[in-house]
């Protein structure tokens, strides 16, 4: 299947831009996420909005996105034609949520070419706005949500109460509606034991702490999505403020791990990164989950001549069971996947050397 | 340490001539193995021979050797002189026993210098000859080593009796005082679980099952040592056609698992081949153990461009501990082991691909 048969318009050899490695502090700290969760000032709020009144928003929205030059071209798709193949595509890019997937009558949804900005209509609230940006640059990422955010306000006015803030389908969003959050690669703090210190940390800090794919989802691979619980009574600076002070901890802690490790441990360490690479780039059958751990080897083992982070992060995207079916362009059997897994990662890694 | 510091005069880097893999079925069979036990008459057995007496027989055995032109110009060695790395060394190339380690009193060593035929003095008997020879090769080995028997008794005359035939330290031995083994990998047989049926009929022949080091030794790198039980009431002929009908069974049983295995699990042997060969390409720590596991997997990948039976033997013996230190002409503490263990590997492997 080529792009050309995505309904998304996404390139299914190509990764987000927001994995390109390339922001501050981007070998640790994969990406930052701003969330907004807003909902359109006098429409019903989900689930009382009638099916008619959703298919309306779903149509408003994209007209607007067309106007504020938002969409730049591209328009809104209905996620309920989507094929199951490529909105598993969507939630493994961290594009859209498992719930918006579950739901059901219409919802929409929108990204830009380089996913770093996309949208989601109609999933708990009418609006979900996402901005993605590589390393730890939430400020960044909240500034360039924001002003997203005035350009969709003032041509289509969101709830919003003097008192609580934006209004939400669910409590828990009220105030800012702002969920931001990092994703971050912790293998040094595992390996010296020292995680369930560092974790109780930031929960103590009123964050909270999942696995790569939300709520419920395992930690895999060494990588942890910590964001904030409140959206009431903390403004999106602080926010933004207090989860970015927590990373940059988190990367010391990370960064101190490693460095003992090196000074203690290096031979092991050393030996663990190569026999992942060599794994990696002998393996015909290989799991989503081992690719991942072995990924993770990897990662901490850079600098590495011929590797970059980059390519981990592209990896990491393009080998989870959706993405490697429309990369192949066929559905696979998990057999035929851990087959063409194999294959992918191989000759991704053919020029990397120990 | 060079070779020249070896008092057994032993290459360090070179292994045994019966590991050249060129023998028949040695892809499967590594080798064939004859050991007569033997006393020179007149002499008290062992243990009620004197120091002195087992001193002198120690001379008298080298005297034998080099007038029977057996030893070429080269002598029995002490083997209370042995430094412990080497007497190690010899242990691990199947040229001594534990038991003729262990030991007190004057013991003498020989080997040829392709290590094909060697000969412990004062182990449990007087003379222990062993030859050895690449692959299924048990009738030719059982007449090299009467043609050695016999210079040696002509000699030196064996203790023997009419009724019992040769006489032994312990009766278990006594008659033909011989044993003949091979040394078989059998990863299929493993694989298709039908090993436990398999070994149930070797025992059922009254043959014995061991490790690769003999009695009480594990099984590891799928390797078993099958070997003859009774020494008395059957000819040498017969053990040596016993075995060897039974080794051959073996071996279509082997190739026959493979042939299951290649017919139904195709995709996961050439995993498990590629990834051990990647692992012993890449890693920087390898034990014994592992290093012998992966080669298992690797040998039964064959053929593989680049890659010979030869080589696989070789690393076998090259990565046992004393062997390796030898090798590398110093003495190493574990840790040291298994990284200069992983150089080795992956030097001797480097130019073997996917």
């Amino acid at each position: 299947m080529t792009s050309r048969n995505m309904k998304s318009g996404l390139k299914t050899s190509k990764v987000g831009a927001w994995l390109s490695g390339k922001g501050p502090q981007a070998d640790i700290v994969i990406s930052s996420r701003i969330r907004l969760a807003r909902n359109v000032a006098g429409v019903s709020f989900l689930p009382k909005a009638s099916p008619q009144e959703q298919k309306e928003l779903v149509s408003s929205i994209n007209r607007t996105l067309t106007e504020t030059l938002i969409s730049n071209g591209r328009g809104v798709i209905h996620v309920e034609d989507l094929p199951l193949l490529e909105a598993q595509f969507l939630l493994e890019r961290h594009l859209v949520s498992a719930d918006f997937l579950k739901g059901k009558g219409p919802r929409g949804f929108f990204a830009t070419q380089d996913e770093t900005f996309s949208l989601m209509i109609n999933e708990e609230d009418h609006l979900r706005l996402q901005v993605f940006a590589s390393g730890l640059s939430l400020k960044e990422a909240f500034e360039r949500t924001s002003e997203i955010e005035e350009r969709l306000n003032s041509a289509l006015p969101f709830a919003y109460s003097e008192r609580y803030g934006f209004l939400t389908a669910c409590p828990t969003n009220v105030g800012t509606g702002m969920r931001a959050s990092i994703l971050i690669h912790l293998p040094g703090v595992i390996l010296t034991r020292e995680i369930d210190r560092v974790l109780r940390g930031v929960l103590q800090l009123g964050l909270s702490v999942r696995g790569t794919y939300g709520e419920g989802t395992e930690t895999k691979g060494h990588l942890f999505q910590i964001s904030n619980q409140r959206t009431l009574g903390q403004s999106e600076e602080e926010i933004v403020e207090t989860l970015t002070g927590m990373a940059e901890q988190l990367i010391r802690y990370e960064r101190d791990a490693r460095s003992y490790l090196m000074a203690n441990m290096a031979p092991y360490i050393q030996d663990k990164t190569f026999r992942s690479l060599g794994i990696l780039k002998y393996a015909r059958a290989l799991t989503s989950e081992e690719t991942l751990n072995l990924l993770s080897a990897l990662r901490l083992g850079l600098p590495m001549p011929g590797l970059d982070v980059a390519t981990l992060n592209k990896l990491m995207i393009l080998s989870r069971p959706a993405n490697l079916q429309l990369y192949f362009g066929e559905e696979l059997s998990p057999e035929q996947r851990d087959s063409k897994r194999a294959e992918l990662v191989r000759e991704t890694l053919k020029d990397v050397e120990a």
